[in-house]
Parts: C-alpha cells; structure tokens; sequence
C-alpha cells in the first residue's frame, strides 16, 4: 500500500481529471451504478468532536474508497485545525489495500468545491453580476476559486458574523483577482448578488428569503448533518428548480429536509445532480430571467471515491 | 499516525489483555456504553469479493476505531490469500489518526477465536469429553487453540467436506498437542464430543440436530452475513440457553435469524454475551447435565476497537 502525504497528493492533484470523475461519480450515484453504503458517524461530547465513515464503489472502478472525516472544535484552542481526514483505497479485484491518501480532509474540501463548480454551469445564470459568498472558511475561499471558470464575474460580495475574519476574507481574496465587498449582514449580500454560495456550518437561517433578488442562483454547501441550515425554508419553497447532491440524504438533513418537514414542497420537486448532470442540459430555464434555483449539497461518497482515485488511479 | 505491520502487531500482542479488552468491549456495547454504527458492506460479483467496514468506539477510550476487511475468493487461484483486513484507530480527543494497523486480518481471527473462548468459559460443560471442529481453516484452528485454556481435553473430533484437509487439519494440529480423529461426516463429529464449534463460511446447515448429543455447547462464528448458516435451526430451536454476540446482528443474519424466522424461537429467549460476562455467572445450568447451550457470533466492532487498542494502547 502506497502512503501519500498532503504534500504529494496536492502536486499530483490535477483539477480538470478530478472535476470529470467527480462528474462521473455523481452521475453513476444518481443512475445506481455505485455502491453506497450508509453513512456511519460519531459524535464525542466531551471532546466537542464528530466524525463519519463515507464509503462508496463506483461500477467498474478499479478501486474503492472509504474515507474518515472529523471535525474536532475544541482542537483551535490547543493549536490544532478543527478537521481531519484521509482516504483509504481498495482494490475491487483482491480486496488488498492500495492507497492511504493522509490529506487532512483537503480531498473532502475540493470535492465539494468542484460539486459547487459543477452545479453552478448548470445552474448559475448567464449573466452573474455579482458572486455572494455566506462564511469566510476553507470551504467558502475554494467554492469562489472553483467559481472561477464558470463566470467571469469577479464582483463579490461577502458575509459572515465575524467583523474581522470578513476583512480578511476581502484582503485575501482580492490577492486573486477579486473585487470584494464585506458587508454587515447578509442582506447586503443577497441584494447584490444573482450566484450565491453558503458555506458555513450554522445551525439557524443565515440567508431570508425576502432578501433574495428574483433571478438568483443559491447553493448550499454546509448543511452536512443533522440540525444544520444556512437558508430559510421559505428559500426552497420558493425555488422554481431544487437541485440536491443525494435524495436520499438531503431529505434526511440537508437544506431541502427543513422545506419538506415545513410542507413547503414535496419530494417530487427534487431533482438529482447526477441526472442533471446526465441530461448535460441547463437546469434553469434561461428564456426566464427571474427564475430562482437552489443546490443542496450535503456529499456523497462517490465524489470522495472518485476524486482520490483522480489522484491514485495512474498509480494503481 | 504510526503504521504497524503484521510482524510488528504479533510480536506486540499480549494474549490475556487482548481478551480482557475484548470481553470489557462486549460487556460495553450490551450495556450500550459503546458507539456501534450500522456495517457497511459491499459484494463484488465480478471478482467474487465482499468487503465490510466495521467502526465502534467504547465510551472512555482513547481511541475509536474503524475497521476495512475482506473476502475475495478467487484470490487463492491467483497465489494470494482470501482474507485482507486493516484497522485504523482514531483519537476520541481531537480525531486525529493515531495508529494504521496492517494486520492482513489476522486481529479479526484472534478476536473471533477470543469470543469463542469467551463464550467456551460460562458455557461449555464442566467435563469436556470431546471437541468437535466443524472447518479446517485459520478460525477452527484458532478456536481450538483458544479452547485449550478452558478445557484440558485434548481430544478432537474434526469434520469438513474435503478429506485432504481433514488430513491436514489432524496432523497440524496434532503437533500442538491435541488427538485428533478425522471423520466422514459430521455426524462422528456430533456424536464424540459435548462442546462443539463450527467455524466454516458454509450456506447451508452442516449440523444436524439429531446428531447433538444431549449435555452440548455449540458455538457457531461462521454465518457473519446474509444467507450463511451452519446449524440446523432446530439445534437453536430445541437449545436450553442461546447466548448471541448482538442480538441486532444476529436477528438479522446469523444462525438465531434462521430459527426466528422459522418461528421456532422468540427474540426474547436471546441473552446478550457482554449481558452474560457482565453478570460474572455460567451461562448453562450445571445441575442439569442434560442442557443444550448455543452461542452465535457474528462478529461486533468493539471486538475489533479493544483488540486493536490492546496492541497500540500503551504506545498511545
């Protein structure tokens, strides 16, 4: 078994290959020609931790992946970053292990970064004028980056409740090529925009529906587990296309979990990410410019499978 | 994260506290101060594989675990060995991996074996006359050897389908000290002995009630997953104590489902072993030579968290 380190994982990394397997991946999650088991998790009270176990096998895939992800959010007080991860790679003809990947959960980030990318080509609208970011973190810097090829918009506009982390969120960002403007609520934000992206791991509405402009795409990234929103239910309710990474578990706990238990729509109105991604059409209708259309992301096991293997599968 | 190589693991390993941590794990996940969640299995029907990803973690532990094994059974004919397995420990304090132990296996062998002895202790009759091994392969070799401290009969009684390695089994384990008779059928087997283990990955029933002798224990650890079975139900039907690893697993797919599900027995007559060892008693009543006692292993993830923690534990 090959052991990888972050720093050899990220020198191997090649965007474009890992943007087309993830593709792959979320297409054969959606048609069921990928194994996906359960999700299992943890929770650790007294440590303030939590972890879960994705695994999955894509048909045909030399390899399968199980991947261990935490977040530990007493750790910033001792030094330490609050997540970890690696991923573990399989072989789908013996069963021997072929690859420890130890990113630190940098897979984890970029895969969801490029979920967003992939969803924004088919979702965000032509003409974007201006990119909301909610959230400042990691995932919130790789999710504008990721936006990069989609649009050639680099007005943005940026919140999250931290005064000072939204300024350096603005000076960091502006170093590639943004133009970035950090306002006091998210409001501000929302009125701004037509190509929003939440990424925070809040627990309460962050972005009210009332402050969301007709023609505008969201996305939501955080909502991963049980007992987290970023947008207001009625966001979704009003949505005129609702786009979700996994029925199945955006049902369960993601955003569209919180419109469903409201009434606010039924599960009819979910479409797949891998089936849009299939059709390689459009999911909004570009002849109505008012259309408002939502990305539920919560992660699925394929796009860690796949990504990994967009690293190792040379190697193999 | 310190990796261990099989070598390494063996040389390290301390039998005695292997099997306190192991009965302490299964004391723990009955009173339910253990996390356990569900197993995630694949099946590989083109290569002939199964892999399942067992994780627990006892509450107070320093570790959690997550354990990748598998079975790939055309392997042999390629020159390399069926079973694969690795277990990763994680810290319960900031998640962090600690220790990647490439155990090939082997730990998930010792700490079925450490049941079965486990479960040998409370149940097995007072007089061993004869032990009965149904299987030849690495778990019915361990099984006997982690009987010889429960028992002092020496005398085995072995049957599996193939008569070379009957023969085998015989003179290898012979070389340790035990007298073994090799039979045709496992009706021999049956008849000469009054505590019995059945270690085969059999699909169909290999032990025919009316062969029991009266006064029997009979320990079955072969049916770990959906269609497998090597006790005629009516054993468990007419058994005077069924003891199980988890109720949950073992309603599901080991030997005790197909009995539940024929209706020849209820879910209430199921004891939990870590309920039994907690209770410091036997498990068969001694008074009444005549009883018949089953135990059903299927295998529980803490097994896996405590036996892989009794190796690294102190290195921690």
């Amino acid at each position: 078994m090959k052991i990888w380190t972050k720093d050899e994982i990220v020198a191997r990394f090649d965007m474009e290959r890992a943007v087309r397997m993830v593709e792959q991946g979320l297409i054969a999650y959606s048609r069921k020609t990928a194994q996906v088991p359960p999700i299992q998790n943890f929770r650790f009270e007294s440590s303030n931790g939590e972890c879960c176990i994705k695994s999955a096998y894509v048909d045909g895939a030399a390899t399968f992946a199980v991947k261990v992800s935490s977040g530990f959010y007493n750790n910033p007080a001792a030094g330490l970053p609050s997540n970890d991860g690696l991923v573990m790679l399989f072989s789908a003809k013996t069963g021997a292990p072929v690859a420890l990947l130890q990113d630190e959960g940098w897979l984890t980030c970029v895969r969801t970064a490029i979920a967003g990318q992939l969803v924004a080509r088919a979702l965000a609208p032509h003409e974007v004028h201006g990119i909301g970011i909610i959230g400042t973190g990691v995932q919130a810097r790789l999710q504008l980056e990721y936006l990069r090829t989609v649009t050639s918009c680099r007005d943005v506009h940026v919140w999250e409740p931290n005064a000072e982390r939204r300024l350096r969120f603005a000076d960091d960002m502006s170093v590639f090529g943004f133009s970035v403007h950090a306002y006091e609520s998210a409001e501000g934000v929302a009125i701004n925009s037509n190509l929003i992206v939440t990424a925070t791991p809040s627990r309460e509405a962050l972005l009210k529906s009332q402050w969301v402009q007709d023609g505008t795409h969201i996305t939501a990234v955080g909502a991963d587990g049980p007992g987290k929103q970023e947008l207001d239910a009625w966001i979704v309710g009003r949505a005129d296309v609702i786009v979700v990474d996994s029925i199945a578990q955006c049902s369960k706990y993601g955003e569209v979990s919180h419109a469903l238990s409201a009434g606010l729509i039924q599960e009819e109105r979910l479409i797949e990410l891998g089936t849009l991604l299939a059709s390689g059409k459009r999911g909004r209708d570009d002849s109505q410019g008012e259309q408002i259309t939502v990305a539920d992301l919560t992660g699925v096991a394929v796009q860690d499978a796949q990504i990994a293997d967009s690293v190792v599968g040379n190697a193999v």
